[in-house]
């Protein structure tokens, strides 16, 4: 009697889920036992984190349970948290039990990067997954209703540093400088007293964006009292305040870290071989030297050779990666030797800026304003629609009402 | 030429701002010039500040602007906070200025009673006005929120101590129990974990009040997982715990100071003889050896002689006093030499318990559940409607759809 071989997926962010929900498509499941492996029993678009971080969105919006979107009567789902990938012994410790495998798909997504700098975890917050954006929204109205209750009035109470003006950076500043009136009728205090402040270490903010795209941005951006400090690296981050290369420190209650993402630091801790915690993956996104084990999303890094520089981590590449994994797995399995070669098709980088307004760059064409924010929720309910059809796009979609 | 007498109001809380709305209606601004002083451009119902507290009802629900419920045209309104009441100069000192009298009325409402009990003001939250009270709701959303993200789960974040079941301790408590399944859906988080307390020195929650009511109040919340501690005196509060006389201690990050309230402390600071920080009046309201001065509301003490006790300092009291007040004023300035003696007529008191739950005494009668909850929006729906009439109360009242 022949035992089906059994794929584990491990993680249920953008490149695990849409993995499995292409794998049950394909109808792997009759020749495979397919499990998902994730920490929460749903799953969530880190996309679109930086809305219910700034309180502009509810945080359930942009989480969806796993058993809505996937069949589980056709794969197992584990609810748990992956502690070390035995990639030798080909099994995976979980913080309640292990699972065996005989292929694997990585997809354990990200962790801030910190670049050495002190402090960083201790003192600011990060846009990384529900429960630590529910958590800076509910601190952020906490400073707001903080402010009259205090005798004397702490500026630091009412200023806001997000280091990073990167995507996540610059589309937060986005939504909080949206959302600040609206706190400051909420708490009796005059919004000229509110501070946001956009670090970025770069000479640009956007570094990597069309010029005019970013220089419309910052317009945006600043016309809404936001400060922007370019060119301007931070130290150190300590409890209440940042301080800056050129000496200068500011003084904040609420420090929201937004420089980048690193690979989760299982896959390092696991001995594959990373660089800023992500594996540079073979051209069928198997990990060099474990034909049995996929890499895909934030973990894997693959060089655009173009310009010789790795494709930024984004959700549209690991949606891709997704499709040709299991393209590949299936293919494997029916026993097939040539596996298709994964190459990212950019079809287009919208950033919001909160309320109507964006910018985006789809092909050579530019976008702002309606147009772009129009394009951004297109892209949206594009993702919602290939994980869950045409319902999906409705309970959890995003509609402009004009 | 004879100038105008001065009529000086201290605080817009029930007393203040019923006294103000009382001279309006009697025309006294033709015969006297009428100031009111307050610390915020806005008047707040104090009775119903347990429900913002636990974010069952918006706080702007229980404010109204000053401006929108008297004639700002009649009479004189100043924005500041008073520091003193020089009283033998006929003069207030106030944060930003000055400003004589010749008639004084002190509405200046009450400060938490601590008892002298260490660490209270320090390491607890009070229900006391809107600034207290969003913070204390942004307080307990916030440590939902925090539940899930800390690594280790501590019990303190989420249990809820409220020292003192009085009437806005148990009334609290009725609102936060009903908030805690919604906050535990809205962080995922088994409510099970999540504890109250109900902390009282006395020997019986509700002291002075019904018994057979007192049993029907408690089982109401105890059937939502309130734990009670009656008899139990509370020694010291420290910063994340409240330790008891008999040596237990509770951890909490959410410790709610309702035990009581004492007049404020400007009184006693401006040389009135004080108990507990009230000034025994004479039966026309006025301050003994002051004849131009009235104290009424929170900052009156008033004898029940018929149990030779003080009456509770409650709204229904101030607002009465204020009609009394008002009416001797305008007798005083008429030259009467006889004025009216204050006598409280009680009506009825009504506990909320939260939802649809309530207890309350009507004269002999007895009130549970839907009717009592009916009666105590009848007495909020009333009081607005003797402050603003119908207008006031169709945009602030409390209705019950069912």
């Amino acid at each position: 009697m022949n035992k089906k071989p059994k794929i584990v997926i491990l993680g249920a962010g953008y490149g695990g889920i849409m993995t499995a929900s292409r794998l049950i498509k394909s109808n792997t499941q009759q020749d495979a036992e397919i499990t998902l492996v994730n920490k929460h029993n749903y799953h969530y678009q880190t996309t679109w984190l930086h809305e219910p971080a700034a309180g502009t969105l509810h945080h359930d919006k942009t989480r969806m349970e796993i058993s809505s979107v996937i069949d589980l009567k056709k794969i197992n789902f584990i609810k748990d948290s992956v502690v070390e990938i035995k990639k030798d012994e080909k099994k995976v410790i979980l913080e309640n039990g292990e699972v065996d495998y005989d292929y694997l798909v990585i997809g354990l997504g990200s962790e801030p990067e910190t670049f050495g700098i002190p402090g960083v975890n201790e003192n600011s917050f990060a846009i990384r997954s529900v429960n630590s954006v529910r958590l800076l929204r509910e601190h952020i109205e906490y400073m707001f209703a903080s402010y009259n209750k205090e005798d004397e009035k702490h500026e630091d109470i009412l200023t806001f540093v997000v280091a990073g003006a990167g995507f996540t950076g610059i589309e937060f500043v986005g939504e909080l400088s949206e959302r600040v009136p609206e706190l400051c009728e909420e708490y009796d205090i005059d919004p000229k007293k509110v501070k946001i402040y956009s670090v970025e270490a770069a000479p640009t903010a956007l570094p990597g964006f069309d010029e005019e795209l970013v220089e419309y941005a910052m317009n945006v951006l600043e016309s809404r009292g936001v400060e922007f400090k370019i060119n301007t690296p931070i130290k150190e981050v300590q409890d209440g305040k940042v301080l800056l290369n050129d000496g200068e420190e500011i003084k904040s209650q609420t420090i929201v870290w937004t420089t980048g993402i690193r690979g989760s630091s299982i896959i390092e801790d696991s001995g594959f071989e990373t660089m800023r915690g992500r594996v540079k993956v073979e051209k069928d996104l198997r990990a060099p030297g474990y034909d049995n084990v996929f890499i895909i999303g934030d973990c894997a890094l693959i060089i655009n050779e173009e310009i010789n520089r790795p494709y930024p981590p984004t959700a549209q590449i690991a949606i891709q990666q997704a499709y040709t994994c299991s393209k590949n797995l299936k293919d494997l399995i029916s026993g097939k030797e040539e596996l298709d070669v994964f190459k990212p098709e950019i079809q287009g980088t919208v950033a919001s800026l909160g309320g109507k307004e964006a910018i985006g760059l789809v092909g050579d064409r530019k976008l702002y304003g309606g147009s772009a924010s129009a394009m951004k929720k297109i892209i949206d309910n594009k993702y919602l629609f290939q994980l869950g059809g045409v319902p999906l796009v409705l309970k959890k979609g995003k509609f402009n009402f004009f």
